[in-house]
């Protein structure tokens, strides 16, 4: 039969490649970093890529669901809070056919990564990265785009600080991640207007020379959900 | 063999609906509507649903151009610019399985909808929507969420309005999917700062009572993409 009159494919169910890539963020001595891991299996074997799989259609319940499974599974990984970045698809971006990729990030304090302690896991100054395969280097930008636009809004910084912190612990890590000062006045009252913490009940850090300062901690209802400020910091 | 000696499903190629989903929003008689279209086929057979359809892996290109291809086959409707909005996932969506339904929205004048002239379209006010199939009242509420928040940001809103507009009605339309009223000097202040309209040379509004009222248009390089403003309106 000639090329021409073979019958078009089914599209039910469609020859499309379901995965999931996962963006872990957190803050290093290089700054703002990425968490790469080596693949084990074709295409790009051997290469530090996002963690990533296969949604499994009969174990995972979404999208949500597989990307905690993947980072948990690769990484040993137990982030409290993913957020969807964005699906990547098309026909041009693995070679192994028309792909979607459904991805998530998450933000997570370094010593999360650290005592999960996965040899392979790697972390990369999100400014120094080299060529990454498929279009993981579009994803990563992507994520990091997409998390300094929402710091000035929402609490999403938090997730980088450890489970207690200082006020001015808290406001360096929205600077490094605006790239820019800020005001304490008004960083304190941008915090106390999004209502997301709590203080450490009589619980201070006494590292500093200085006198000790209060330890705060995320409320219970927002340590795996945002909050939002309508005006930015 | 027992059924729980079946050997587990392969993943790869998995069996995983992929599919595209549209959200046509426009501002008509009862404020912002969405486009409904009646669905040919099982399931939800005869019922008003978001216009959406398989990706088709031998003719798309990626997502956004299943999303385009589906729009303008099934409603006639040919948009300058969709969004991304995001990917519902998971094994409860579609009674036909485990689906991935990537979804993108957009926004065009009424008269647009109206020139298409398809007969199954219906516009029905996004507060007034009855029980949609699947998942696409999540969606819907999704996309006008988005709208909403990203009209205070953006030149998106531009899209709403006909292809020349004075500045009042171009208010007008930030105001209806903002719910405020805004100041006109600090309006159109934002919208100098956000630089993506330029004067129609030469023509003016003369419907108004009022003295004429100069026309404007979007500059052509932000006729296919947005324009963002860093502090909101």
């Amino acid at each position: 039969m000639p090329e021409n009159l073979i019958p078009p494919p089914q599209h039910y169910p469609n020859d499309v490649i379901c995965t999931v890539d996962t963006v872990l963020l957190t803050l290093a001595d290089d700054g703002l970093c990425v968490a790469l891991l080596k693949r084990e299996r074709e295409p790009y074997k051997g290469v530090a890529a996002l963690p990533g799989g296969y949604i499994h259609a009969d174990k995972d319940i979404d999208g949500y669901g597989a990307a905690l499974r993947v980072l948990k599974t690769k990484t040993g990984i137990d982030v409290p809070y993913l957020e969807q970045l964005a699906a990547f698809t098309g026909a041009a971006r693995d070679p192994r056919g028309w792909s979607v990729s459904l991805t998530y990030y998450a933000l997570v304090p370094h010593a999360v990564i650290t005592a999960a302690g996965h040899p392979g896991v790697k972390l990369v100054g999100v400014d120094r990265l080299h060529t990454l395969p498929f279009d993981h280097g579009v994803i990563v930008a992507a994520a990091v785009e997409r998390l300094r636009s929402k710091s000035q809004y929402s609490s999403l910084p938090c997730f980088l600080v450890g489970e207690l912190f200082t006020l001015p612990q808290l406001q360096r890590v929205y600077e490094a991640l605006m790239g820019e000062a800020l005001n304490k006045v008004s960083f304190r009252r941008k915090m106390a207007e999004l209502d997301v913490l709590e203080a450490a009940e009589g619980q201070m850090d006494t590292s500093s020379p200085s006198r000790p300062a209060q330890l705060y901690r995320l409320r219970p209802e927002f340590r795996d959900r945002l909050g939002l400020l309508k005006r930015g910091l």
